[in-house]
């Protein structure tokens, strides 16, 4: 089965594609290392469980994500533009996504909070932490944003919260849909939520 | 098994509960015969297939949930008023959800959407039409209140999707959070959406 290494690296590969296809549920460990041309004994000796390789896949994909986010939000643009970009890059990844497997497969972390924080408590907490994160990030360009006088918004808590479920509410259109640009309005909408003093 | 219009319901609404609870892959059509008190033979006499069932849980969840809607939507209050209420019933909804089983269980035609829209094409449909009639009762009532100069936004459609997407991102989170006061803040973000011209 090749180096050690390789063969965690291909499981968390396989399952993330899968998962991101058909579901967490959907998937047995079998099809898991079927697909990451592993042997199924072998599965056990890197995780303990179904769960804990959904665990492993949610932060992987959360260390490349928030370091995007980190790059896009903490930029030396304007800080309003700097969440402008981050609504394109997402809607070009989901583009990027659907152009590689004929699908928007939307936001994994969205896909998971639905499927899964009622039955698995230890990726619930884990996709909580997630999200506060996410909006903490935003938090802190809005403030940014209202010290500079450009957004009017009074609890920039409440309001980067609703920015975070704004774009997990479109994304989820964009995967019904299947087309990225349901995620074009985003930016819009968000300014309005801000109260943005001037147009943009 | 009763008679058969009771065992077709039971099957329904035994679906309706475990869907909700776990998710439609991970459930199996002889634990929901079980749960139904039906005998598991019996099942394909009612439903072609699992996918089939799925269509009639989503089918009976909207026909009651549209007829709240209209109920509400198109009531004799202000149209503002009448977005609010739609607000505070969906809260209150998920919170009389929560005391019977203890979770939050956020909204099936979301959860679905996340779940089954890149596996069934057939429930991807239904659930386009179904958000489609939503967005639609909202842009009624968006209308009404432009006509009466309480909105200022420009395009009422994109401004009901957004109010859709609002709340199906705010459910989202009260589900993670296994809280339905992630739902509050609702309000204050649609008025800044739909570009209020008055606080209310």
């Amino acid at each position: 089965m090749g180096r050690t290494s390789d063969a965690r690296k291909n499981i968390l590969s396989a399952a993330r594609s899968l998962i991101a296809e058909r579901g967490y549920s959907a998937l047995g460990v079998a099809e898991i290392c079927k697909a990451a041309g592993v042997p199924k004994g072998s599965f056990y000796y890197f995780f303990e469980s179904k769960e804990a390789l959904a665990l492993a896949v949610v932060d992987e994909h959360w260390a490349a994500q928030r370091r995007d986010w980190a790059r896009v939000l903490g930029g030396d643009e304007e800080p309003l533009a700097r969440l402008r970009r981050l609504f394109a890059e997402t809607e070009a990844g989901q583009r990027a996504a659907q152009d590689a497997c004929g699908t928007v497969s939307g936001c994994l972390f969205g896909n998971l909070t639905l499927e899964l924080s009622n039955q698995a408590e230890t990726v619930r907490h884990r996709l909580q932490e997630i999200f506060d994160e996410q909006v903490d990030m935003v938090e802190a360009v809005v403030v940014e944003a209202r010290e500079r006088a450009e957004v009017t918004v009074p609890d920039s808590r409440a309001a980067a919260r609703a920015v975070v479920a704004q774009l997990e509410g479109q994304v989820m259109f964009a995967k019904l849909y299947n087309s990225p640009q349901w995620l074009s309005p985003l930016w819009d909408n968000c300014l309005a939520m801000l109260g943005a003093t001037t147009p943009r």
